[in-house]
C-alpha cells in the first residue's frame, strides 16, 4: 500500500513514465476549440492538426500528473519518424506499460480518507454531478464511478479554464479533466477536496441530459438503462453486483472448485423444467426483414417445420440450468461450479422474474445433503461478509436510502448459525402458527412465499433457515430419494425479506432409483443416456445447489425490483439496448 | 500454509469436527452389499437400513480421517431424536461447518511433494485410472481431478476390502474411498504413495466404460463429452481454462475494473456484425413437438410472421458482442469488463470456430489506443504468467504430449516487450517479404492468417506484435477515425501459432464523426439512439478490446481444435449434451 502510494505520488524529478495521456487532452482540446464545442455543433469536434501524432513508447494510463507539468508546455515528441524496415525489425517501437488508474476511490478511500495526500497535485477525470457557482468560488462535484463519493473541486476565478465556467459550458453530465491540489475540506461531508489549478472540458452535455439533479423514478430510469449507471443508486448496485460476482469466484476458487462453463444453447432433451426459448436460424434473421414472410421457413413434404434445415439439425433451446452438465464435470474433477446466464420464457411480468438471469450452480462430488447445506451456508456468509467489508460506502447508501437496517440484516446473516428444519417439521410449525395463510398448508404442498417468510422471519426470528427433505412429488426427478420413500434429499435456504434464495439437493446417484423415477414421471430414458452414464461408471454421492444471482443482488442491496439488479433486464415485451 | 497443513493433519486427540462424511460410506456400502453391486444390477443399490440417519451438526466435507478411526466403530449418533416444536425454536439443529476438502493436489502439491506428510493417515476419494494386480501387491492409481497426478495406492492382501480386488470389482472408472498411510514411494514417478489400510468401492464401473487405458482419439472423445474430463488431456484443459478465467477476473479486479454482464438476448438493432441466432417463442417450443406444424406460428393478415406475438414483441437475437453495452457502463464507471457467452450463426465447420463461445471485453474510459494496447499486453502477460505459475503440472503435460515447446513459447510472451507496427508499415513489410502468399497483399486488404503469422513468427521472430491504424473500410463503424482520414485507431494483437488473439480499438467519441460514419455505411441512426447518447452527454475518449476466451485456452494449452477448448462445443449440426 505504501509502495503504491509512493508510486502514485507526484514526482519531483522527471518521471520515468511520462503522462502522455494527460497531455493528449490539451492537444485535442485547445482552449479556443473547447469553447467552440459548446456553440453550433458544426464546430465540434475540433479539427486536429495533421502534425499531431499519438506519443507512443512508455505511456501510463491516466495517472498522477507531474507537479511540473503546465499547459503550454510543448507535447514531447517521443515517437520516431517512420522508421525504415530494418529499424522496425530491431524493435524500436514497443507497446507501452499499463498502469492502474488513480481513481477517486483510491484518493478518498485511502487510510485517512485522503488526508495523507494533502498538498499533492493530482488530476481526476470524471463526470459533473453538480456545479454551484458562487460569487468568489465555484464548487464542482466530479464522479468517476469508482465510488459513490464525488470529488469536490473548488475553483477560484484565477484557475485556468475558469472561462468555461463563466460561459456555462460545464453542466451536469459533462466530462471533465481536473488538475488540482489536495487540500483539507471546509465541508463536513468529506475530509479532502481538490483546489483546482486547471480544468478542461472533455465532452459537453446537451441540455436535454435526462439525469438532472432532481430525483427521477426507477421506472423512468429503466427506459434510460444506458445512462442510469451514472446515478448514485445504479452505480452502487453495479459495484455491489461486481463485488458479489468476484466474491463468488474467490470463494469457490479458494475452496478448490473449478469453474465450468455449461452450455447456453442446448438441443439436449433432458432439461425439461420451465418454458424455454427456441434458438433457430430458420426464422428470417436479418434485422431488416422485420416484415418476414412465412415462406422463408423450410417445410417438410408433410408441411411440418423442417428442423433438419436448422443450424443444429434439430430444435435447440436456451438453457434453463447448467446443473446436469455440471454433474458431468463434478464426477471427474470432484468440485465444480458454473456461473453463467440462464433463461425462462415464462410470461411473468413481476418484480421477481427475469427472462434472462445469471445463475451460480456448484456441484460437489463425494458429498451429501449435509455437505451441500454447509457449502451453501459458507458461500452465502462469505459473499455477504465480502460486500460488507469491501463496499462500505455503497452499503451505507443503501442503508439510508433503499432499505433501512439492511446492514444489520446482512451482518446477522454473516454471523449467525443457520437453522435447519425438515419439511415435515416445517409443516407442523406452520399448522401450529397463529396466523391465517392465503394458501392452506398441508403435508405435500409446495411452500409459498408467505410460508417461507413466516418461517424465517417469525418462527426463527429473522434467522436464515434451511428446510430439507421435501416430498418427492413436488421436487425434480434427479433428487435423491430418502429412506422413507416419501421424501427426497432436497433443501431450500430461506432468508428474511426474500424467502428462498438457494435451492439444492443431493442427486440420485443410484442408477436403478434414477431410472425408476424417470419411468414414474414418464420421461424418456434414452434422452438421458449421458446423464445415466454418470451412474454407470463410477457413480458417487454428489450434491449441489443453485442460486439466482440477481436475487442475491436484491438481497444484498435491498432493491425491490429485480429489473434494477441487472444492467439490461429482459422481460416479456422488453429486450431494449 | 503451515496453519493449513496443521489444520489438516490427523489429530492425535479426538477431532473437534468429526469426519462423518467418511463414516457415511461405511454405512451406505457395507461389505456384503458392495460385492453385490457388481453382480446383477437388481441387487444394486444396497437397501439402506431404515434406522440410519445422516449425522447432522458439525460436519466436515471429506477431510482427513482421524488415525483413531477404524471400521466397525459405531457410527456416532449426534443427531437428536426428532425434537419437539419448542426445541426446534431454540435452534438445536444448526447447519454444519464447511471445510475445504483435502484433495490429491493438496497432498502431492505440498512444499515437499507430500514427503512432509509421511506417516500420516489420510483418505482420498476418486476414480480408478488403472489397477495392476501383482502376486503380493496391488497398485491402484486413483485420480480425483484436482490435479493431473494420480495417488498411487499400494495394497497388500491384508488390507481391508482386498476381497473387492480379488473379485475383480475394482476396475477402471470405478469410484473409491481409500484410507491409508503416506509412505515414501519406491517408484520414480512420485515421492509419496498411500499404503492402503482400507478400501471401499463407492460406485462400480460397467465393463462398457469407454475410456479405458488405451489411447482414444479426441474426435471420439467429443462424442463422449460427458466423460472426457476424466482423461488426462481434458482434465488438464479444464483446470487451465479455470485458471485463465480466474486470472482474468483477478487482473481486472486488481486494476479497478467493474465486471458488467452484457445482455445475451438483444432486440436492439445495432449489433449488425455477423449472422445471429433468432430467439423466439413463436416456434413450437415443446420438446415433444419435434413434428411441429407451421400452423402454430402466428401470422398477420398479410401472411407475414406476426412478431408482435413473440416474447419480446419483436425479433430478438443472441448477442454477438457485449461491447456497445459495455461502453454505456464505461462512460459511467470508468473501467469495466464483460466476460460472458457470445454467438455466431455462421456455418463454419472449422477447427477455429464455435457457434457459442465466451468473450472478454474490457472497456476503458479516458483512454486512447495506446492505453488500450498497453492494457491488452498487460492482461495477456498476466494471465499467461498466472497459468505458468499455477498450473505447472498441467503445462508440463501439454509440453510433453500436446505441443512441444509451449512452455518456452508462453514464457516468451509473458516476458518480452510486444512490438508495435502500423498497418501501413506491416503492408510494406509483407510486400518486401521474400515469400509468396496465397492472398495477394496491397494497402487496403484485410490481413489473412498467413500474413499475420508471417509478421509475428518470421518478421518479428516469434514476438507478439500489435498492428494498429487499419484502413477504415475494413473495420467497424464505431472505431475512431485517425487524422489521416484513411485509417482508424484499431489494433490487432498477433501471437505466434494462433495469429490474431485480441482485437480492439479506440471508439469514435465525436458525435459528428460517428453520425457521418453511420450515414456512409447506410446504417439507421435511429437504431443507435442510445449509443449516440453516450456522445451527447459527457462523451470521453475511450477504448477497449475483445478476446475470444476459447482462443486463449488454445493458445495456453496447445490444443489444435477449438472444440476441445470448451466443455460442450456448439457447432453446425451439433448441440448435444
Amino acid at each position: 500500500m505504501a509502495a503504491m502510494a509512493a508510486a502514485l505520488a507526484p514526482a519531483t524529478t522527471s518521471l520515468r513514465l511520462k503522462p502522455y495521456s494527460t497531455l493528449r487532452f490539451f492537444s485535442f482540446y485547445p482552449r479556443t476549440t473547447i469553447t467552440n464545442t459548446l456553440t453550433p455543433p458544426l464546430l465540434f469536434p475540433p479539427i486536429l492538426p495533421r502534425t499531431f501524432q499519438f506519443p507512443s513508447a512508455r505511456r501510463r494510463l491516466c495517472s498522477v500528473i507531474s507537479g511540473a507539468l503546465h499547459s503550454g508546455e510543448a507535447v514531447e515528441r517521443t515517437r520516431p519518424e517512420p522508421p525504415e524496415f530494418a529499424e522496425k525489425l530491431r524493435g524500436e517501437r514497443r507497446v507501452g506499460e499499463f498502469r492502474k488508474k488513480l481513481r477517486i476511490a483510491d484518493i478518498k478511500g485511502g487510510p485517512d480518507e485522503g488526508l495523507e495526500r494533502l498538498g499533492q497535485t493530482l488530476f481526476v477525470q470524471g463526470w459533473v454531478r453538480t456545479i454551484r457557482i458562487q460569487s468568489s468560488v465555484t464548487f464542482i462535484e466530479v464522479n468517476d464511478g469508482s465510488c459513490l463519493s464525488n470529488m469536490q473541486c473548488v475553483m477560484g476565478s484565477d484557475a485556468e479554464g475558469y472561462d468555461q465556467v463563466e460561459s456555462g459550458s460545464i453542466t451536469t453530465g459533462a466530462s471533465l479533466w481536473v488538475q488540482g491540489i489536495v487540500v483539507a475540506s471546509q465541508g463536513s461531508k468529506q475530509k479532502v477536496e481538490l483546489k483546482v489549478k486547471k480544468i478542461v472540458l472533455v465532452g459537453n452535455s446537451d441540455p436535454s441530459y435526462p439525469i438532472q439533479k432532481k430525483r427521477v423514478s426507477r421506472e423512468f430510469l429503466r427506459t434510460k438503462a444506458h445512462l442510469r449507471p451514472r446515478t448514485n443508486t445504479f452505480g452502487a448496485v453495479a459495484r455491489v453486483r461486481n463485488a458479489l460476482a468476484y466474491a463468488t469466484h474467490k470463494f469457490f476458487q479458494e475452496n478448490g472448485f473449478v469453474w465450468v462453463s455449461s452450455p447456453i444453447i442446448t438441443a439436449s432433451d433432458c432439461e425439461g423444467a420451465g418454458e424455454q426459448f427456441c434458438v433457430t436460424t430458420l426464422m428470417p434473421s436479418s434485422r431488416d426483414a422485420v416484415h418476414s414472410s412465412m415462406d422463408g421457413i423450410p417445410k417438410t413434404q408433410d408441411g411440418l417445420i423442417d428442423w433438419s434445415k436448422d443450424f443444429f439439425g434439430k430444435p435447440a433451446f436456451l438453457t434453463v440450468s447448467g446443473q446436469l452438465n455440471a454433474e458431468t464435470y463434478a464426477t471427474a474433477l470432484s468440485d465444480v461450479y458454473t456461473f453463467g446466464p440462464t433463461f425462462r420464457a415464462e410470461n411473468s411480468n413481476t418484480s421477481r422474474h427475469l427472462a434472462e438471469f445469471w445463475m451460480i450452480e456448484p456441484e460437489l462430488a463425494f458429498a451429501d445433503l449435509n455437505d451441500d447445506m454447509a457449502c451453501a451456508t459458507a458461500y452465502l456468509q462469505y459473499v455477504v461478509r465480502y460486500v460488507l467489508e469491501n463496499c462500505k460506502e455503497d452499503m451505507d447508501f443503501f442503508n439510508t436510502w433503499i432499505e433501512k437496517g439492511i446492514i444489520d440484516r446482512l451482518s446477522e446473516v454473516a454471523e449467525r448459525d443457520f437453522e435447519e428444519v425438515t419439511y415435515t417439521d416445517a409443516i407442523e410449525l406452520l399448522l401450529k402458527a397463529n396466523k391465517k395463510f392465503e394458501f392452506p398448508v398441508k403435508w405435500g404442498c409446495d411452500l409459498q412465499s408467505e410460508h417461507e417468510r413466516y418461517i424465517t422471519e417469525k418462527a426463527f426470528r429473522g434467522c436464515p433457515v434451511i428446510i430439507r427433505d421435501y416430498p418427492k412429488e413436488i421436487k425434480a426427478f434427479y433428487m435423491r430419494q430418502n429412506d422413507d420413500g416419501k421424501t427426497v434429499a432436497a433443501m431450500d435456504l430461506l432468508v428474511p425479506q426474500i424467502g428462498e434464495l438457494i435451492g439444492g439437493s443431493q442427486r440420485e446417484e443410484r442408477l436403478e432409483y434414477l431410472e425408476a423415477r424417470l419411468d414414474d414421471l414418464k420421461l424418456n430414458k434414452d434422452s438421458y443416456w449421458w446423464y445415466l452414464d454418470l451412474r454407470r461408471y463410477g457413480s458417487v454421492p454428489h450434491a449441489g445447489f443453485g442460486l439466482g444471482f440477481e436475487r442475491l443482488v436484491q438481497f444484498a442491496t435491498g432493491v425491490e425490483n429485480i429489473r434494477d439488479a441487472i444492467p439490461f433486464p429482459r422481460t416479456p415485451g422488453s429486450a431494449e439496448f
